[in-house]
């Protein structure tokens, strides 16, 4: 790996200091700001996570504000998913696609009052978009990126851990739905929710003063419970098909062929961008679509595009990899043409270090 | 300095093959990109910079193509430079902002045609916030990331390394100019600017195959020259008093705070998103402003930003810093209130190994 260069622009978060602390190996960057992707090694925090409890600071996913009387409106307009049924205290995974229905974002949005939403976004200034069509459409509501950063406490013990810090109510929170919870004499929306499949919570820190306070006093609650700070999980992640914005989908793609389909109401969902043009891939179908797909051999970091071919045709593509120590194989998602998608077809990957044996399998791993 | 997590989202370059084969040492992320930052050392990187010639893959600027019959009129949106000037065959320089006055980004805009620009960003999605004026302005404009690469050339020997590849005639060239040249069969723009404040070119590599043939070509005909791979120079940039949109600006800033204010042609620029704002700015002049800073002794990375205090007040803020070797003396660009921004005054700047002894200078150092 290489060496990453400080500077400002490459944002810190109000959890570094504690990141640091904890000897943090490696970073990937995010949203102009530092995303920790190692602290042990990638296969031991991996282990710890699906074991125990672990607390991320995901500050990256950085909240874009609507707020006054056209909020809900813009929502609409901002993605195919049909939001009528959306109400204070839920969170929605909401594709968000450009006029020709390639994605430009798939972050999570939370309503917090009928007039005011944030949106958790991933990897792009989502921010520009939603700003540029709020001031085109002369829409009645204020865009902004508010002081929140969350924290995330995910693995098998973060009911624990996160009851001994905001009480015994937090283990009522259903799944994608929020609550409002004390810390500190504050009022912060806690969720369940997070970027693993061990389970979890997402703590919306409103304000970098309480960042840190709030990490130790975690760190500090947990101690019995081999509590540790942890990050979003490479491996773990792909054997759940957790997505990645900017690795396995990109403005190329829609969502039907992220397989993303099921979160777009576009018939019903009045006034959304792209509609016209997800109303036609919603009727044809996609013709490429995201499959896991297994890998046989040594993997290299997987840091562009594996083209899949099938004899001298090329058929898709890999574009995130990873050894699984659970499943003792390689793992992948890919972009897999239609002719080739079906489970059990042998392809070839061509990774920097020379062509693998891939075959589509029909689930992921968890 | 920490390590640097490969994923295909921090994405490679038509020049990556070659930037590896120059053993790179470290790098940023800019644009969702890879950005080179140290090849031998960036003392070392300066000095060469400084008296040979340079071959940067600045690939990260990446261009937002606008064509078809409104993009002039999208152009004007988007800045507040009056562009009524422009012809094919200019670059300006062109602070973008948001209706209130904010630092979107700060690129080079090409006019290609009439009815066609390119914009070369620096790191923000402009993309998004282009295609979200023109959608909601409906403008009948194509607005897209095109294939695309800037490969600057720099150092006082690039006038001569160039005109063995591309002929005498780029020696004409004049400053923030670009012409069509060939190579390999192809026309390609090649303009008179780089992020250096050593003279050069940027050839905007249109087709990615491309890539790799032109940075062997230079390599190859530069030899005699002394050539090497290089990279925008921190300490370089900053005696020079080139900012950098994400350290020295932000959305919080306006053009006329971060000295811009020359490019803006607020009353004349009619249509420009944020006029209002920028008409009131220009009318009462910024409470702060980019200036020039020494700092006496030895400087950590300037990581975050470090603020500035006169006795227990705080006037401000350093945004980019380094020790130049040329001038034996710590340097830097910071944001200052107007109370204390004349030169001579004596601050003190807070950096994360504690205070320094700053002052105000009347001008960068070169």
């Amino acid at each position: 790996m290489a060496l990453l260069s400080p500077s400002r622009r490459l944002r810190r978060t109000p959890f570094s200091e504690g990141v640091e602390a904890a000897e943090i190996k490696a970073y990937t960057v995010y949203n102009h700001m530092l995303l920790p992707t190692v602290f042990e090694s990638v296969e031991e925090d991996y282990r710890h996570l699906k074991e125990n409890v672990q607390i991320w600071d995901v500050a990256v996913e950085r909240q874009v504000e609507l707020r006054g009387p056209d909020a809900g409106k813009l929502m609409q307009m901002l993605t195919p998913r049909d939001l009528r049924g959306m109400l204070p205290g839920m969170c929605y995974y909401l594709p968000m696609v450009d006029e020709t229905g390639g994605m430009l974002n798939d972050p999570v949005g939370l309503m917090l009052a009928d007039d005011r939403y944030w949106i958790s976004v991933a990897d792009s200034d989502l921010l520009y978009w939603v700003k540029g069509i709020a001031y085109g459409y002369r829409l009645d509501v204020l865009v902004d990126e508010p002081d929140v950063s969350p924290l995330a406490v995910q693995g098998p013990k973060a009911d624990d851990l996160m009851a001994r810090i905001f009480g015994d109510a937090v283990r009522d929170i259903r799944f994608f739905r929020f609550g409002m919870f004390n810390f500190q004499g504050r009022q912060i929306p806690v969720a369940r929710s997070g970027y693993s499949k061990q389970g979890g919570f997402e703590v919306y820190v409103e304000g970098s003063d309480l960042g840190m306070p709030l990490w130790n006093a975690l760190m500090e609650a947990g101690r019995d419970l081999n509590v540790r700070a942890g990050c979003p999980n490479g491996i773990e992640r792909i054997e759940g098909g957790l997505l990645s914005y900017g690795n396995d989908m990109t403005r190329e793609n829609t969502p039907h062929e992220c397989g993303l389909g099921r979160f777009c109401s576009t018939q019903t969902a009045i006034g959304c961008v792209g509609r016209d043009a997800l109303l036609r891939v919603a009727k044809d179908g996609p013709s490429r679509q995201i499959r896991p797909i297994e890998i046989k051999g040594e993997l290299p970091p997987c840091d562009r595009v594996w083209p899949l071919t099938a004899g001298d045709e090329r058929v898709g593509q890999v574009t995130s990899a990873a050894v699984s120590p659970d499943f003792g194989t390689g793992i992948a998602i890919g972009m897999v043409r239609m002719t080739h998608w079906t489970p059990g077809t042998t392809l070839t990957a061509h990774t920097q270090d020379g062509p693998r044996e891939a075959s589509i399998r029909d689930e992921f791993w968890i």
